[in-house]
Order: structure tokens, then C-alpha cells, then sequence
């Protein structure tokens, strides 16, 4: 009857997801949640989405293109850390979601890291609109996930409670370091 | 949009608890949750309350009363961890709250303890029901707190994952050590 990590991530995108909705999905990887997200904006709605490696973006595309979903979706070949290059500013985002770690069933070596991370974490707050909310869900099993996943605390442990809230949905009796969520409210622009 | 820990720890009383169910508030304290578990499980469920201060059984009480509620709701005056004296081991529980802490508005030297709480939880886990939930509150401001929220969170992540599913929900960024949530699913009888 919990939800696991992954299923109220789903629940909290699906509450927060209106249509007409400007949303971002930081790390597309095989573009499941930019489906989600693509149905969720409907026709008037736009999802932007980043991923550094190609293949990510052919399997998102071919994703949306099944499901009839890409006219909405604009896909960027370039890091999250260039968000702010992109999205004007005026644009008020309602939701951005990272999912840390690698591109499942994709080459294991590449991974997100601290910097970069960080670097789209801040930009992104920045872009949100009042009660937007902003979903990192950490993959941290594999090499520098620990890192990162520190950097990540620390950085959202520092965030002024006026301003947001900063929720940590985690199992703590699971092996094989399983994914959690640090979702962020943004409670004033 | 985010629940707080209390208004989500409610969310999943009210999902959980169905008419009919045998529930134990294991601090009973100003009879808050009482009331509403009394109000859940209906005609023909029953509630078990504890706690060890006799203001806490009076206020209860009378919340109970106002509210015409109390016909099903047993009050003892003595510690959870007398829970196994008084609960039949087959009367299969459906939910069991702990709020951690003293009592509100009442002497805030009176307060849970690791060894009590430990043995109560202890006691909790092995009557609840397949998919039974039990929800600690946990509120660590006070003198000793911090003590009593280390023993809780090591005993839960030693909980085996085959028999029980164990979430944090908990702020990151708040100040005043605000209360948390640990809900732990049994999974298996």
C-alpha cells in the first residue's frame, strides 16, 4: 500500500501536470517520463527535454513518435546545465525532473555528476513558478552515485525554508542502494 | 502541494483503515488520532489506546465523548509496551500509531523512551495483519529526542525487506527539528 519511490514520483507529476503546462524533463533518458509529461500538458501544453547522449534522444523520440506525442516536446542533445540557454525566462516552469545516474540499458560509464547537476538544479529553481515543483529521483549504486548523491543533500539541506520545501521520500531498509526522491516546492517566486 | 508529515501520515491512516478493523494508538496523548481511527473503523471495528499519563486518558475521553465515538475505543492508562498483555494475538491489527515525543500542552518531562517505544514497536509489528501499517511519528526537539530518533531509525533499517517495506518522509530544510514520519508495511505474516 506504500508507493514505492518511483510510483509517488508518478503520483506527485500527476497531480502537479495541468494542461497548458510548461514542464522540463532534465534527463529524457528512454523517455518515459517525457511521455507522461507530453500527455499530461495536452495539446496547449510544451515539454522541454535534455540528455547529453544521442541514443537517449533517438529512443525518446521514437517513444513519442509511437505515441503520437512529439509535437509538443522540443529535445535538446545537450546537458541540463544549459536549461537557462534554452527556456525563456519569462516561461514559468511547473515541473522539472531529473533522474540521476545512467541511461538504462545504455553505456554505464557515462553518468550524471555533481557539477552539472547542481549547476541545472539551481537553474531550474530559478524557472519555476510559485508552487512549481522541482523531482530529483537518485540512482546512487553506481560509481561517484555516492558523490553525488551527497552533493545533492547538502545543497537542498541549505535551501531557505521560506522560500521552499524540500521533502526526502526514501526506504531505508532496501539492498542494492534502490533510487529515492527529493522533491522540492518552490514556495514564493 | 507537497504534504506535510502530518497531513500525509493522516492521508494514509484514512487509506488504510477500513470499517470493521481492530487499530491501536499506542500514544494516545490529546486523543487527536484516536478520534479519527474511532471514526474510520465504524460500528463494528474497535480501537485500543495507551499512554501512561492519566490527562492523556481524560482528554481523550472527553474528545471522545463530544464527539460520540467512545463505544468503540478501549483506553488503558499504562505503556505501549504492555501492548502484548492486552491485544488477543489473533486479533489481526490493521494499523498502529506511535507520536513520539511528550504530550502536547501537557509536561514536557514526560516523554517516550528508546527501551519502551523499542519494546512496543516491537510488540506492534508482530500483531499487525498482512500489509498492516505501522506509523511512527516522530517528534526529536526535546531532551533525549535525538537518542530515541537514532534507536527508531536503526531498528528500521535492520528491519528484513522480505517481511517489511520501511519509508522515510521527512523535510530536509526545516528548522525546529520538525516531526517525521516512519511507516513500515508488513509484507508478510
Amino acid at each position: 500500500m506504500l508507493l514505492q519511490a518511483l510510483a509517488f514520483t508518478h503520483s506527485l507529476i500527476k497531480e502537479a501536470v495541468q494542461p497548458g503546462d510548461t514542464v522540463i524533463d532534465a534527463t529524457i533518458g528512454n523517455g518515459h517520463d517525457t511521455l507522461l509529461l507530453a500527455q499530461l500538458v495536452g495539446a496547449t501544453g510544451k515539454v522541454i527535454g535534455f540528455d547529453i547522449q544521442k541514443q537517449a534522444i533517438l529512443n525518446t523520440e521514437n517513444r513519442l513518435k509511437k505515441a503520437d506525442a512529439h509535437s509538443k516536446v522540443s529535445l535538446y542533445n545537450q546537458g541540463h546545465e544549459t536549461i537557462k540557454d534554452i527556456i525563456d525566462p519569462d516561461d514559468k516552469v511547473a515541473l522539472v525532473i531529473f533522474n540521476l545516474g545512467y541511461l538504462p540499458k545504455g553505456d554505464k560509464t557515462v553518468v550524471t555528476t555533481p557539477k552539472t547537476t547542481l549547476e541545472g538544479i539551481k537553474q531550474s529553481l530559478t524557472l519555476l513558478k510559485k508552487n512549481g515543483l522541482l523531482l530529483l529521483m537518485v540512482y546512487h549504486g553506481h560509481d561517484g552515485g555516492t558523490k553525488e548523491k551527497n552533493a545533492i543533500l547538502d545543497f537542498s539541506k541549505s535551501l531557505p525554508q521560506e522560500r521552499y520545501s524540500v521533502l526526502n521520500y526514501q526506504y531505508l531498509n532496501q539492498k542494492n542502494d534502490p533510487p529515492f526522491l527529493i522533491a522540492i516546492e518552490k514556495r514564493k517566486e
